[in-house]
């Protein structure tokens, strides 16, 4: 394809993208400004102990800077992209400065599991904020009781299988006022047993992201109350501070949807990935054809396998329930291909209608959204 | 949890931001000037008739400002997604210049559903490059023989489902040089019938994006060559310079790729829909414990719903093989199952070990791919 240019279009072309090299240098120069502006205000919140995360001023400063776009004739979208990528370099940085410490007098914090990589992460986020924190492993119960002497806060992050086992085994001896919480992806059972097990304050987390954040600015994490909220109420001020956006729901309701949310996602991935491997399908094929939201389904099937089983075989094993959940997709699925079988166009179309206007004001909302993240998908399209 | 703020902290955070606001107003500025000068750089290749998008010189150019940042102790992955974007923009503004037209002299094109709406995006990209473009459409057919009298290209955009017969019923009689051309999702049956209705230079076209994409730049349209390729080059020449990336391949191929890539997944994405609708699912609730992964996943299937249902009727019925390859998933799917139903944790595992050795390097890769695009969508957050 490429054709012969003739020298002037050359030296014309070569001209202009001096001149874009240099607007790329200002604007490097700009970046590294902005991002040391952002990390002075991380100093003057963290000494004031305000949340690096503030939504409202947030969405007021992009407004702003989109209306001022408009005038400059630049696309309100590109500049709300630029700077929402900024924030999230910002947030990242923000490691460095350290975080405000909300209980400054408290005693170590004990993280049982603290090797594993939610453990670790927490780890790592209450040391930045000043607090002293022991790990206590699988090898190291003989230590338990001098490491649980003294303590403010026992973290329960082991895998999900050993759980509730553990907490009634090992956690029933604890200061009757250290907080005891858990990180577990299900909550009845998890805070039934730490209940049962310590009599002291009790609170249920689930962090609803996976260890390899960069940073909890704008990552959920659910609070489940189990006892005596004003005695950990610290702790999810503490997280507030990192940036996480707290939401405080019922076990019950918690594990229904985890349901939806974490078991049947993980075992439907699961199986489109079995499918692939007994179809033999061929991964570069497919990439070759791909549309951009395919490339992306398969990106996020793929992901699954890049990780252990064991963690999704528990996920999915937690509830009784999600078997009967399955069970239901599959008849569902089974109905929905006796359609296809018959060739009944016209009962597929109604069933997909019904869903529709199910969705309601949510399909179109969620198409604009996804719209929006295949723009972005397939600006960072791999070079061919 | 905000909490009051004294005075000194107040008046320092205010001073600090507004050096931000001044900064923005600089990078909005320089925002301006870069795409003014990627737009002159549009009109000399306008001229010179250079496609626009040049994978190795952006390469080269991400490259050199990857180095740059680093020596600024900037991310490199920061300048990335920022000229990304920024280049994104650019290839959106490109429709402002037009195309070079690489065959002037042709005839006019005759678009077939021209007022459906990818009919509509190939007459408009047309039509900025130069070309006549008539468009007919399902009440135009007695006009239909003056229409292709003198045509130098007919395309075929109409619904699936009526492609092949009105292939053969009406395009039949064209002029003997006239290519005939189709965008249809499959490629055998339209490519069979083109060639038994047309003596002339027959084309078998597949763009792999919906018709909402703002630019081609970065798209992939699968080509399966019909007859007298030498007729037809200009026109892949054309939509190679609108910046598109052309994949050759016979068409067998490409309808059983597309098997997975189309009708499999559309048909999921449409059980998974109706499986939330059959457990009347709160989505609001589960948004508010959404993971970025999961949201993503919601987004991605309420997508399908905001669309019409014919198009994903015709797409799932359009293979007879597509309903065996369902079939087949039904029962991995039940097998699988029938693992959990056991509570046969350790089969679930050596099964998943499997799939994941097959991906092999694949897993890990789309790992870090989806990580990038899981950032993106948590920066893209609507604000709470």
């Amino acid at each position: 394809m490429d054709q012969p240019m003739n020298e002037k279009t050359t030296a014309e072309l070569e001209h202009l993208r001096d001149l874009i090299d240099g607007v790329d240098q200002q604007l490097l120069l700009l970046l590294r400004k902005r991002l040391d502006l952002v990390a002075q205000v991380g100093v003057v919140k963290h000494g004031a102990g305000v949340p690096i995360y503030a939504p409202h001023r947030e969405a007021s400063m992009l407004a702003k800077r989109r209306d001022e776009a408009a005038k400059l004739g630049i696309s309100p979208q590109l500049i709300e992209d630029v700077l929402r990528r900024l924030m999230r370099e910002s947030y990242l940085n923000e490691k460095e400065v350290g975080f405000k410490q909300v209980k400054p007098d408290s005693g170590h914090i004990v993280i049982v599991g603290g090797a594993g990589k939610l453990g670790a992460l927490f780890s790592q986020m209450l040391s930045l904020s000043g607090y002293q924190v022991k790990s206590l492993d699988k090898d190291d119960w003989q230590q338990a009781k001098a490491l649980f002497s003294g303590a403010a806060m026992v973290i329960v992050s082991v895998p999900i299988s050993l759980t509730c086992a553990l907490i009634r085994r090992e956690l029933s001896q604890l200061p009757a006022d250290c907080i005891l919480t858990d990180l577990t992806s299900v909550k009845a059972e998890p805070l039934r047993a730490m209940l049962d097990a310590h009599s002291g304050p009790v609170l249920g987390l689930h962090p609803m992201f996976g260890p390899d954040v960069g940073s909890f600015a704008k990552q959920v994490v659910v609070v489940c109350h189990g006892r005596q909220q004003d005695k950990y109420q610290w702790f999810l001020d503490q997280i507030a501070i990192w940036g996480a956006r707290i939401e405080i729901t019922d076990a019950k309701n918690h594990d229904e949807a985890m349901q939806l949310v974490q078991a049947m996602r993980h075992f439907s991935s699961f199986v489109y990935g079995l499918n692939l491997f007994k179809n033999n399908a061929d991964i570069a094929n497919l990439l070759r054809f791909s549309s951009p939201i395919y490339r992306l389904e398969l990106a996020m099937v793929g992901r699954l396998f890049a990780q252990a089983p064991e963690l999704y075989a528990d996920i999915i094993l937690a509830q009784p329930g999600n078997v009967q959940l399955m069970s239901d997709y599959l008849q569902h699925y089974q109905h929905a291909l006796e359609t296809l079988k018959r060739g009944d166009r016209d009962e597929f179309i109604r069933q997909f209608s019904q869903v529709s206007t199910w969705f309601g004001d949510y399909a179109p909302a969620f198409a604009r959204e996804s719209g929006m993240m295949l723009e972005s998908v397939n600006d960072m399209k791999p070079r061919e």
